[in-house]
C-alpha cells in the first residue's frame, strides 16, 4: 500500500476547475507561479519533442522561462514567435506553425504548448487538431481574456476574409495552466477587454458573481492577486458547467455568445483588430441587454446598471458607426453570417431574466430601436 | 400503432456494410445506379442549402444528376468544381470550397456532398470538418480506390510542401454513396490503381479474399459488376472491422497501410501526381513484402505471388530512382517524415505471415537489399 506521507513529487497538484467531457476531461491550474513550477507539467503526455508556439510580445517575456521547466521532460524543445494581433489569426500563421513542425521533423507524439492570449492559443489548438490528424496540446493563457474564455471548451480556429472563426475545430487541451502573475504585465487596455468576459457570466447564468464583480471591479483594475483568482475561478466554473452540457454548441453552449452577435459584426466591420474582441463583445452586450428589454427579459435599470459596470470597466458602450449611409443594413448583412444563424436569420442571445439566457430571433425593427439608442451618429 | 404494410417508403435501404463507431456510426450503400435513386439520400440531415462538391472530370459527368436527386431535399443546392489531381489537395484548393460556402450564406447545418475520387473525398470532408467547426458530409466516391479505401475510416485532410496528407482531421460522414455504375467512366489506370488496396486487403487480413481476387481478376479488370461489387464489399468490411477497434490509429489501425511507406516516399519523390497513389502503394507492397520476407514472416513463393498478382493488375513492381547519387538516402529522408514514424524511427507494416500484419523497425541494410532487389538501377 501507498504510504500518504511518502505520495510521489512528480503528481500534478489537484487542478481548481475539472472539465468533465469524458474521454477528452482536463483540469485546469489557477494561481501565481504556475508557469515556472515543474509541478504544472507532471503528468502530462511524454514525447521526444515538444513546440512551444507564442508570439512576438508574450515570447520574449514568458517562452525561456517555460522552456527551463519544459526541458527535462522534452529533449527537443523547440519555440515559434507568430506575429502578434488577431489580423494574423488567418491560414498563413497557422502554416508558420505546420511548416515549424515539419521542418523539424516533429512527429505524431509531439506536444504543443500555446503561450499567449486567446489567438495563439486558437491557433496553436487549432494546428494540434490537424497536425498529421491531432497531437496532444496545452494551453497556457497569459491575458485574462484567454484564462477566462477560451481556457474552457476547446473552440480553436483561424479567421476567414469573409467571416470571424470560419474555420477550426472543435479539440480539447491536456491541461490549461494560468498562471495569474502572468496577468501583471498585461496592458491595461487589454485587462478591460478581459473583463468584458468576466461581467459575461453574471447575466447568462449566476447574478450572485455578478453582483461580486460589481463590488470587486476596482479590486480586478488593480490587479488583487485574490480577486483575480476568484474571478478566474468563478468564470471556468460557469463556463465547464455551460460546455459539460454541451460540448459541440448544438444548443445551450450558444448562451456563452451574450454579446458576441454584435461583437463580431464590430469586430468585422471596423477591420479585425481595431476594436479588441473583449471591447466588441462590452458593447455587443450593452446591445443584447437593449434588445433583452425590448422584449421584455430585463428591466431598464438592469440594463442601466449593466452599461455602469461595462463603463467602469474601461469598455466601449456606443456601437461604431460602420457604414454613414446604411447602418443597419451593414449590421444585418455581417451578422447573417454569424455561426448561430440558420437559413439567414440571425440568432441573439438573450435575458429572458438576469442571470438567465436563451437564443431568440428578433424582428429587424427592434435591431434599428437598439442601434439607435447606442450607436454613435453620423 | 404502425401498420408494416404501411411502412414509410422514404426510409433508406440497409446498406451493405455498417461502421459502428458509436454516435459517429454510419452505413456504405453499394449498387448500381445508386446515385440517382431517391432512396439513396433518405434519412439524411435536411438543410436550407447543400454544396456539392466535384472536380472538372467528375462533375461534368455526374453533378448534375446528382444535382436532380438531391433538389427535392434542398432548397439551395450549389455546386463547386474543384481542379482535379493530387497536386491540387492543398490549402488552396480547401480555400476554394470555404469561400463558396461563405460566399453563398451557407450556415452550419449545410451538408456537404462529395462527389469524386480520394481527393474531393479528402478535400471535402477536411472542409466539412472545420467549416464553422463541423458540418455534416455526404461521400459518393467515383473511384474504386475511393470506394475501397477513402470511403471507410473518415481520414480526411490535404497535403503540405513537406509531406502528404500532414493536415487534416478524423471527420466520419453521414453515409457513403458507392455507385458501381461511376466505375465505367474510370481510366483504365485508375481502376488499376483502386485495385493496389483492394489487392492489400488480403495479405493484411483475410487470405482467402486474396484468393479470390486471384481468381477473379480478369473479371474485375473488364468490370464485371457482380465482381466490383463483392471487392468493394469485403474490401469495406476489413477496413470497417480494423477501423472499430481502432478509430484514431493508436495500434490496430496502421497495418491499414501496408505498402504505403514506401508508396508516400515515392509519391513525395516523384512530386505528387506522378504516379497515381494506388500505383505507388502497389510498388511500395512488393517492397514491404520482401522486407518481411526477409524477416521470416513469409516466404520467397508468397512474395513472388504478389508480384505477379500486383504485375497482372496492371501496377509498377519496380521502385523508381528517387536520387541517382544517394537513392537508399532519399527513401530513408522521405520515409522519416512518415506519421507513422516516432522520433525518427520508421516503422513498417510488415507481414509476421501471409494474412497477418503488424507495425515494425527495420534496420536500414535490410532497406538497402530490399531497394536493390526491386529497385530501378541508375
Amino acid at each position: 500500500m501507498n504510504d500518504p506521507m511518502n505520495a510521489t513529487p512528480s503528481l500534478a497538484p489537484r487542478p481548481q476547475v475539472e472539465i468533465a467531457l469524458g474521454a477528452r476531461s482536463y483540469g485546469i491550474h489557477i494561481g501565481a507561479g504556475l508557469l515556472e513550477s515543474p509541478a504544472s507539467y507532471a503528468g502530462l503526455p511524454r514525447a521526444a519533442a515538444a513546440l512551444i508556439v507564442s508570439n512576438t510580445t508574450v515570447g520574449p517575456l514568458y517562452a525561456q522561462r517555460l522552456a527551463a521547466a519544459l526541458a527535462p521532460h522534452y529533449p527537443q524543445l523547440h519555440t515559434l514567435a507568430l506575429p502578434d494581433g488577431e489580423a494574423y489569426k488567418n491560414w498563413d500563421t497557422l502554416n508558420l506553425i505546420f511548416s515549424t513542425l515539419l521542418e523539424r521533423g516533429c512527429d505524431r507524439q509531439t506536444v504543443l504548448f500555446a503561450l499567449g492570449g486567446g489567438v495563439v492559443g486558437d491557433l496553436s489548438g487549432f494546428a494540434a487538431a490537424c497536425y498529421m490528424r491531432g497531437v496532444p496540446f496545452v494551453q497556457i493563457p497569459t491575458t485574462l481574456l484567454a484564462q477566462v474564455d477560451s481556457s474552457v471548451g476547446g473552440k480553436t480556429g483561424i479567421n476567414h476574409p469573409l467571416g470571424k472563426n470560419m474555420i477550426g475545430a472543435f479539440y480539447q487541451p491536456q491541461r490549461v495552466i494560468c498562471d495569474l502573475d502572468s496577468l501583471r504585465t498585461l496592458p491595461a487596455r487589454e485587462l478591460s477587454a478581459g473583463l468584458a468576459e468576466v461581467i459575461k457570466y453574471g447575466p447568462i447564468a449566476d447574478m450572485a458573481f455578478f453582483d461580486w464583480v460589481e463590488t470587486h471591479l476596482d479590486a480586478l483594475l488593480a490587479r488583487a492577486p485574490q480577486a483575480l483568482a476568484h474571478a478566474v475561478q468563478r468564470s471556468c466554473e460557469i463556463k465547464a458547467a455551460v460546455v459539460g452540457q454541451d460540448e459541440r454548441e448544438s444548443g445551450l453552449r450558444a448562451i456563452l455568445n451574450f454579446g458576441h452577435t454584435f461583437g463580431h459584426a464590430i469586430e468585422a466591420g471596423l477591420g479585425y483588430g481595431r476594436w479588441l474582441h473583449g471591447e466588441a463583445v462590452g458593447c455587443g452586450m450593452v446591445l443584447a441587454a437593449r434588445l433583452s428589454q425590448l422584449q421584455g427579459g430585463v428591466d431598464e435599470s438592469f440594463v442601466q446598471r449593466l452599461i455602469a459596470l461595462i463603463a467602469r470597466a474601461g469598455l466601449p458602450t456606443v456601437a461604431p458607426l460602420l457604414d454613414a449611409n446604411d447602418n443597419l443594413g451593414r449590421y444585418l448583412a455581417l451578422m447573417r453570417v454569424d455561426k448561430k444563424a440558420e437559413a439567414g436569420a440571425i440568432k441573439f442571445v438573450l435575458l429572458d431574466r438576469p442571470g438567465s439566457a436563451q437564443l431568440c430571433r428578433v424582428p429587424d425593427e427592434l435591431l434599428a430601436r437598439a442601434l439607435a439608442l447606442h450607436g454613435a451618429r453620423a
